[in-house]
């Protein structure tokens, strides 16, 4: 027989990036791709100290049906985590999820019907990308620099779509070091837009997944902090602070949509497991998280100066790239000339793996950028992950 | 502001249940509403035992972000009970999920677009009517009787749509211990389901949430045990077996829907936690969770038993109701002269909730039927409970 899936299942199997991943798989490939925690980075021996005698001291919190935003202990924790970027944020609005791209999808699934228009960043990340391009929406971009979502152009789309009677509901953007693009948001954009959400009568939805994981001294204060409007929808997770195996995420919702919430969530899966969200509020017991995310930030720092210095020593002139102060990945911009599909050939047969830019924008078309992620290997594979790309652009610019 | 929601929030923004709902939190009130385990029914002491050297025996199975399908070790789990259930199923075509409402979900978000025609039993589960009430479906009740969903009915109504050039893409039932009706499935028409599925070129969503769960001597045999053309699309849950705060449940899905379940599953929220697999799973060596569940049975029969036996004993004649052969629920039929709204006021009056039958048909109109859950209270407070709905009734029926 042949499957009779819906629109958005039919388009999902166009999607080009499974096939791709399972070259990732080849013996001796080295992955610069997945955006994952380095093996170290997990605290398993805490959790193994801390889970037994939670789980005895209060049962009654954890085995029966919860509360559809989750246990009130881990929206404290998530309180005092939205402190640290800048938000006064009440438990009452706090909803917890099975990670950000959980929240994000069932933020989206409230506000989204097919038709409606919402805005995206250009490039944007590839999870929620890839699931709203069958969506049905009208997806609409906005370039980003090196400062984050370009105010003035969003404006203006904004401006020019509502002349012509269409009013789009939400605004998807990254903070803090974007992904792919590695860039922060300037303050002054972060300060600027609740106020364009509130004059086009739309919603910011702050995807913040890797906040907290910062490098160097900059500004990564959430939009949400400067949500006077109560029109940013902000989105975090536990995912690289804790352990993306955990699943939990959550959401920073208005007021007026929290009712709502408890009325839609258990259509989707009832709530987020209980045990899992206490666990990670027991990680906040005298402040034993912080201590760990200062962990984290040592190692993940180690990798990003690892990837610098290389790409700095081994990449051929004309090539660019950002400096990452948090998070992940470097975006690496080559020659307009060089063409990316027989890059990555050249890449793959030299045996390292990135993600190819097109990925990352709506129209998958040629673009001139590369995504590495330096979170999972170790210092001296980043090295030569950046040493055998480097040997393949050489060869392909010199095509 | 007013918040700008989709027509899918909007309409679950109509649903009266949450409403309803609070009136359950009043002091004195005795509920036989919520479908939820009596509270000794929990392996506290077990899970306390085994979970800290289960991660700290494989922290590699319970950190890292994990496979799309779920951990092995649980799918493994779950091809064993499947077996009980007469279904012999491979872990290869195994979904677990943060429960079986999740499932549901899930799997009708992959084959079902707006204007789709989805086939419903009547009455069938509030939990998934609420939801997809306003997905923009065009759905279609089939009637069920003692023995399940009428297939004579069904045929027909997929005859004649199909002679309207409208193709159903699904039916949605339960084969077991039905809610609201708690009703079986006859071996008879278990059997015809696939064939007519496959006449039709449509699925059968089985949603069998309480399996296992059996109190006499019935065929308890999954509509997939007999599934001869992989039309089944299976839905169970280990909420009622283990915890309905662990959130682990699972779907079958035919090899034709499994790469696409490794697709899309990743767009709605990566995967669902693996600790709460593998301490599912951990409950499996030594079979201690059939153990268990024995256990179970014992002190839902004998709830069971205290509700029918109460209702032979309080109910004035003209009142019957379903004799549970396993589940949670008894489905109570009044003479039809009685006003449901009048009663449900009277019982409230006499501090005693129940789930009125409206509820859980699609039209939502006059029937008249109540559902009595009988899972959760001590057999004391469901003889009161059913004294106390008893003098309400007579009242209402004096009118």
């Amino acid at each position: 027989m042949k499957f009779r899936y819906s629109n958005w299942a039919s388009g999902m199997l166009k999607s080009n990036i499974a096939g791709f991943l399972t070259a990732a798989k080849e013996p001796g490939m080295l992955s610069l791709c997945p955006g994952v925690p380095f093996p170290a980075a997990y605290p398993t021996e805490k959790v193994v100290e801390i889970t037994g005698s939670l789980i005895e001291s209060n049962p009654e919190a954890i085995f029966p049906y919860g509360h559809p935003q989750g246990t009130l202990r881990c929206r404290e924790a998530v309180a005092y985590r939205m402190k640290k970027r800048g938000a006064d944020i009440k438990p009452e609005n706090i909803v917890m999820t099975a990670g950000s791209q959980n929240a994000c999808d069932m933020v989206m699934r409230m506000i989204l019907d097919p038709g409606d228009t919402l805005i995206i960043e250009a490039p944007t990340f590839l999870g929620v990308l890839d699931s709203i391009k069958s969506w049905g929406l009208n997806l609409v971009e906005v370039p980003i620099d090196n400062d984050g979502i370009m105010t003035d152009v969003l404006r203006e789309k904004l401006s020019q779509l509502h002349s012509e009677g269409i009013r789009p509901k939400a605004v998807y953007l990254m903070s803090n070091y974007h992904n792919p693009a590695s860039i922060m948001l300037s303050t002054e954009r972060r300060k600027e837009l609740p106020g364009i959400a509130e004059e086009f009568d739309c919603y910011i939805i702050e995807d913040d997944a890797y906040s907290e994981l910062q490098y160097d001294d900059v500004d990564q204060r959430a939009v949400k902090a400067y949500d006077t409007y109560d029109r940013v929808l902000y989105l975090g997770s536990f995912s690289k602070l804790v352990s993306p195996g955990f699943r939990v995420g959550w959401g920073v919702v208005p007021d007026e949509l929290v009712d709502t919430w408890n009325i839609c969530r258990p259509m989707f899966d009832v709530g987020s497991p209980q045990l899992n969200q206490e666990i990670v509020a027991e990680l906040h017991r005298d402040n034993w998280l912080d201590g760990h995310i200062q962990k984290l930030i040592g190692g993940y720092r180690s990798r990003r100066d690892a990837l610098l210095d290389a790409l700095d020593e081994y990449m051929p002139d004309d090539v660019t790239w950002t400096k990452a102060h948090g998070g992940f990945y470097s975006w690496v911009t080559v020659p307009d000339n060089v063409d990316l599909d027989s890059l990555i050939k050249t890449a793959l047969k030299n045996k390292v793996i990135y993600f190819t830019g097109n990925f990352f924008y709506l129209d998958n078309r040629h673009h001139n950028h590369l995504r590495l992620c330096y979170s999972r290997p170790d210092e001296d594979v980043i090295v030569e992950g950046v040493k055998r790309l480097a040997a393949a652009l050489k060869e392909e610019m010199a095509k």
